[in-house]
Order: structure tokens, then sequence, then C-alpha cells
């Protein structure tokens, strides 16, 4: 759709029918989307009702607005689901990944819109033709990663490939960090989102990417050491580490002759190899229950992962182990953290898993005035009239304070923003939907553009895309 | 019951009606057992039916004995099934262990007898009830691992408890290996019994045990760095890795004031830092199936595990990952497998732990006129008048030939003699049983001991049980 009759389609929306807007879930990452919904909704003609099951957080979100309704919602409740369904045009879905599909089918079965942030999921795909029977869009992967990375990467191929480039390479890094002025630790990390995610990353199934045409495989317990590092004009240095199955996203982005396709996750420099001392001693794991977890101290905890020593110290085990010299710096990293102290951990029949959470959440979480930063960062190699030449995109967002985070501006806003073109009529495709296609992308690229989330592209020859 | 009373009954069972044993499996491990049957059959007036999907291979293993009956038989089909157990007093199988549970169901409900070498699973336990109502016994456990090491450690136990003294720690490792005779390789191992379980060993979960009061956890991927030397007189130096859970141990023995308790594999030395390789390149791995693993050579299956690089050698870039110096002799048995060679792999849509099994077994399968070996230690340190003592308890059995294995041997010889104790009525108890008390496992020793397989003891004082 051209600009122009984008704007028409705005100013015609005055004049509809008012539009009603269901938002589920009102946690931190809402924040921006329940934000842009109000700031919007007169112009739009727009009701807005936020619910989660803290309607007293729904109420500070919306923050008095007249056009938004806060209500105490229990998507398990399924009266109150399916009546507050049927009310809305549009479902806006904050629920974790795993609630979806029921939310989807009930959306499909009152011929209601959907859109998501998270991953499209089998169950989910299924839904296709029944949504389509319905003329009801269910768009999902639509934040920041899964969201702005399709968006993003797309608007490069596609350019790339309308003029004339045959894409051989593709690596794209995410991460969540803290903020450059907040970054006071010796890890230089700080949990800005959710801390189960990142102690259980990249576990669940060994790594696949392609390198220069060969498949490649990584084991949970060697991914932390085969990180690359990233420079970003401005930001200095990043590491990156393989995300699990980079393989699928060949049919998605339609990298048929591509010959390198890596996805990963970007942290600073060093905290790879710091994390790794973690996945070393056996403290990710989440599959089974310890003994005596409440009454362990954090240095009881380290020493279960080592080997018993009559007269040692649980210090020169760990560097034996690790193989540590007595200065090397991780060692002031695990001191920091408090794991030799004999603080009582009080959790009772946890994991090694939630522990390491429990003992990692007093030390990375987010002090009041902390900021935090996305950086995403793609490399695209491609060949053009027989020469070869690297595209590298990057973004950085920090975010305003602890509620315009980041995080929540890289969610919320491409999730809204795709959210008011459905029902704006700006995209009519129907079914399961990713935002890949050109007439989402470029329109919600342009709008992140406007609200400072944006990529910094350099294009230059080189003689070989890898070495 | 005493020897006198075992001799009457024994005397009396040649006037006593028939007894019909059923053997279901006649493979490899079945040799013995089938041979101990038929060798007592005519004085304790027996008949021997052994059922497989292989006749032939029936018919080969009795050799025409006029008390066998060699039949075709398909644990699948129901009619065949129920038709030949309602002929059987006693029912020995030597199916794998996840099809015990159905046979056990239908032996309770026909009132007969169920003798296995395997693991009492849950399904199992609970059959308990029902079975001593029908006057049943289901009895499991009674092979060589677990088997043996359950008599052997059960009649050490006893005796040092009813002598006063109190057990605070428990080592036992039994281990699969090539006889001295026939170790002619540079890894000092042949697959001497089901190659996949060597291949997965210590996967699916945390090893977990006890080391003088404490709890300790070691995930797979450090199992084969956390090897323990054992030394066994006449035999030379073993090493040991650690088996998954030790800690369910503590209640079958009755090992309540135990301060270690661990069980391990065996191995020739140096074993372990090798297999270490495998394990953290990934290729133990079977959860996922490589892509064009039909197509792919040795040699780019490790290289599947490795960096890219344009210019470094596959062997070149294993060093570097697994910091091997350029002598390593590891780099040499790596070598002597062949994988680093361009043979096909030929195996479609497989796994890494297929794969790595299938390159194994090209070498590591027995000759011949190889043999093979079993060893079992056990290590029980206890408290006698306030003084330590160790005692230690080692069994080594050679194979005669690839029929007469050591590992046929040790698990045929004692389920066969459990099988006729049941028969004979020398045990008495009915239900879900393991060989742990002292009327089933001193008789089965004494017999054991009478075929060759026999325990070496020593006991000396120490300062500490552990270093």
């Amino acid at each position: 759709m051209s600009s122009h009759n984008a704007f028409r389609a705005r100013l015609n929306a005055k004049f509809d029918a008012m539009k009603n807007i269901l938002v589920i879930g009102a946690g931190r990452s809402a924040t921006v989307l329940i934000q842009y919904f109000l700031n919007n909704a007169e112009a739009q003609n727009w009701h807005l009702t936020v619910g989660d099951i803290s309607a007293e957080l729904c109420e500070k979100k919306i923050g008095g607005h007249p056009r938004g309704r806060a209500i105490a919602f229990d998507v398990f409740n399924a009266e109150q689901r399916k009546a507050e369904l049927s009310k809305a045009d549009i479902v806006v879905s904050m629920l974790p990944a795993s609630m979806h599909i029921e939310l989807a089918r009930e959306c499909v079965d009152l011929g209601k819109h959907l859109t998501t942030a998270s991953y499209i999921s089998k169950e989910m795909k299924a839904l296709d033709e029944a949504a389509k029977a319905k003329n009801v869009v269910l768009l999902n992967e639509t934040g920041l990663d899964p969201g702005i990375d399709h968006l993003s990467a797309m608007n490069l191929l596609d350019e790339i490939r309308e003029n004339g480039g045959e894409i051989e390479h593709f690596e794209s890094f995410t991460g969540g960090l803290v903020a450059p002025e907040s970054d006071d630790n010796p890890w230089n990390y700080k949990f800005t989102w959710n801390p189960r995610n990142v102690v259980l990353a990249s576990q669940g199934g060994a790594v696949k990417f392609i390198h220069n045409g060969k498949y490649k495989y990584i084991p949970y317990h060697r991914v932390f050491r085969r990180t690359e590092y990233i420079t970003i004009e401005g930001h200095g240095e990043f590491e990156g580490y393989a995300n699990r199955d980079s393989l699928s996203y060949r049919e998605v982005y339609g990298l048929h002759s591509v010959k390198t396709l890596y996805r990963g996750t970007l942290r600073k420099p060093g905290f790879s190899r710091s994390w790794n001392a973690f996945v070393q001693l056996g403290m990710t794991d989440d599959t089974y229950v310890m003994e005596d977890s409440e009454t362990m101290t954090n240095r009881e905890f380290i020493n279960s992962f080592l080997p018993f020593s009559l007269r040692d110290s649980v210090e020169l085990k760990l560097r034996a182990m690790l193989k540590l010299d007595q200065d090397d710096r991780l060692m002031e990293k695990l001191q920091w953290l408090g794991l030799f102290d004999k603080t009582v951990i009080g959790l009772k029949n946890a994991t090694p898993a939630q522990i390491l959470q429990h003992i990692l959440e007093k030390k990375w979480s987010m002090k009041p005035d902390d900021k935090d930063m996305i950086v995403m960062w793609h490399k695209i190699g491609f060949i053009k009239n027989g020469q070869k030449f690297v595209t590298e995109s990057s973004m950085v967002v920090k975010g305003d304070d602890q509620e315009n985070t980041a995080m929540a501006k890289t969610v919320g806003f491409p999730l809204a923003i795709a959210t008011r073109m459905i029902l704006e009529g700006q995209i009519t495709d129907r079914g399961v939907l990713l935002p890949l296609s050109k007439n989402v992308y470029q329109p919600v690229l342009a709008e992140l553009s406007k609200n400072g989330i944006s990529f910094k592209e350099k294009t230059y020859q080189v003689e070989e895309f890898t070495t």
C-alpha cells in the first residue's frame, strides 16, 4: 500500500465504527505497546481493554485514559475469555508462547484477529486454513526477536536480490544487554529480561547451522566456547554465541543458495567464557532436584559439582577443574557473585538452574536508574557481477527508564504498529502470518525509525565471506 | 535352607511331576543359561522350551537334547504367548528390559513364576501385591550387573554388619572388557556386549552420588574426566567412571549411615580420556538426525563438529579444540579408528551416536578367537571397635570362546541357579523380588564359585576411607 493510501485509511478510520483492541498481559514488556494504543486511540477511534491477573497493573498502565479499560483477566476462565474476545475486534497477546494456541483457536472460532510476539508453533501453523476460512489474521513473531530481526533481514535481503545480488552468507545476532552507562559489574551483564531464559539458553538440543556449505553442530557444553567477535561502530566490541537451530531460516527467508547461515545471541566480550564455567560445572541443569537445596549454602552448591577432597579448598578444586591460573579474572567474577560465600540458599526442592538463577538475581538485577540496551546485527554476503560484497546492518536501542525499556520499545512498537495496520486494512493477507512481506515490513520499519528504532548499514567488497 | 535340605529337595525332584521351563530369547547371552537347564534336566525332571524369533537359533542352542524343544516364538503374538506361558511352570526372560512388564502381567494372570536379569521398573514393582495374591515370584536383577553385584555386595555387607561393623563407605564397579590375551588395539577395548549401550553410556541425566557425606553431581560432559584408578591384584590397573544414579542403592542395600556411595563402570586406563573426545565433539548425541548422513564420509562426520576454516586441516582443528599436543596418543587412537578417512558412512537419517557406533563396530568387534572378560570390584569401608577397615573384593571371569563368553556365564549362571531354586522350593518369598536376602545370595554364590565365578577378598586397616 502506498503511503498516500495509508494516509487516507487513517483519515477514514475517524469516521468508521469504533474498534476494540484487547491486550492480554500488562507486564513490563507491554508498557510501550499499551501507550501506543492509548496515544492513537482518539485519532483512530479505538477503545482499549487491558486484561491481566492483576487489574491494578492494568490500571497503572492505562493511567485513567478515557479510552482505556482495565480488567482482572484470567485466561483460564473460559466464560470471561469468551465474553472479552467477543467484544474485541483484535486481540494482542503478551502471554507466554505456550499459552497462545488455545487463544488462537478461540479467536478463529469467534472470527477475531490475533497478534503476538511469539514463535509460530506447529499447532498454530495448522490453524492456517481455518483462519483463512473465517477471514482472520493470526500474525506472530512481530516483536523484537522474533520480530524486528525478520523485518530488517527481509528488507535487506529483498533489496539485495532485487538489485541482482545472490546471497551466499547470512549471519544475524541479537542481544538484550545493560546500557554502557549502567554497566557497573565485572560480568558486563544484568538481567534485562526473563532470567530463566538466560540460565537455560541454548539447552534442549544441539546447535545446528551451515558454514561455507558445511553443516555444523555444537553440543550444549561447547556453545559458550565457540563465540564470534563483532564490532559495531560507535558501540564497541560484542561477542556472539550460536542459537539452537539456524537451519529453519533457510526456508523462511528464501535463502536457498546460502552457504553460511548462523543466528546467535550477543553479549559483551568475556561473558561466554565466564558463563561456560556454570555450564562445565553442571549448574545450568534443570532436569533434577538437588538434595537439601533449602539448607545448602552457595559454597556447598558449587562444591556439589567438584570432586571430594579432605583438604583442598573449593576455590582450588574449581581452578583445577577449569584449568584456571591463579590470577584468572574469572575467579573474581565468581567471587563477586558470592558463589563461595556461606549464604544459605533457602529454596526447597530446587534444580541447579533454579539455584543458579536465584544467586544471579541478587547481583544481576537492574537498579532503579539502570537502562537496558538492545543490539541487533546482520551480516549479509552476496555476489553481484562476479564480485563479493558484504552488507552489515546494526541497530542499537537504549531504554529511557525502567518502564520504557529498550526491550519494551523493541517488542511493543512493532507489535502495536502491525496491529494498527490490520485494523486499518493495510494487511490484507489472511491466515497464520509472519511479518515477512514488503507490504508489512516496509511501513513497520518506517514507523519504528520515527520512534528511534533504526538500522545503520554499510556495504563493502571482500575477498572471501569467511576465513 | 541348609545344604542338607537342598540335597533332599533335589533328590525329591526326581519323583515329582516334571517341571516345564520356558526360556524366551536365545541370543548370545542365553547360551550358558540354556546349557545349565539342559545339563540338569534329567536329574531334576525338567523339560525346557526355548523360544526366539529364530527357531533355528533355538535348535542350535538345544543341540538335539531329548528334554529340549525349540520354537519360533513371537512375544507380540498374544495367542501363542498365552499358550506357551500356560504350559510352563516358570518363565525365564532374556528379552530387553522394556518388554518385561507385559510379560510379567500375563505371568501373574496365569500364575506363573518369572525370572529376569533386568532392572525392576516402577510398573514391575506395582505388580507386587497381585503376584503375592497369585503365589507367584517375579525375580528380577539376577544376572551380572544387576545381579552378581547385588549378591556379592549383600554377602559382604551382611557379614560386616553381623560382626559389628558400621558401614560408612561403599564403592562398586563392573566392566565388560576384552581379555588381556585378545587385547590388541590401541583403545584396549572391544564391544563384548550391546554396542549401543556403550555409545549412550551415562546419558539421560546427571550422575548423582555421595562422597564423604556430601552429595555430588557430574554433568554428562564431565563424566569421563572424573575417573578413579583401581588396582586388582594379578590383573593390573583399571579405571572407573561413574554410573548415573548411585543414590538409590542406599535404600536397596540398607546403607543408612553410609557417607560414600559410588557405583561405576570399569575400563582399561586411558579409555575414558579418549572416549571423552567423542563426548566433547558431540558425537554421542542420539537426539537429532544429521543432514546428508548417508553420503557423508568419516572425515566429514568429524568435521561437522569442528569450526569452519578455509585452510586448516580437520586434524589441526581437532587438536586445537581438544588442546592436544602434536604427539598426544589420542590422535593415533582416532586415526586407527579411521575417523579421518574418506570412507562413506552410508547410513540414512542417522544420529551422531548411530554413526559413531557404526564406525566403532568396524574396529571394536570381537574376532572369532577373541575372549571377553568381566571384572567386578567392591570397596567397603567400615568402623569396628572405633577403628577403620576396608574390605576389597574382586571378581575376574574370562570367556572360554565366542559362545561361552564371560558375559554369558556371569548373566546365565545366576539366573539359571535362581530359577532352579524357585522350582525346588528353596525360594519361598512371593511377589516382586530382588536377590538380596541371604537364603538367595548364599546358595547362588556357592554354586557360582563351583563354576569359576568367585571373589577374592582382602581386609586392611586405614586412616581414612577417602583422601
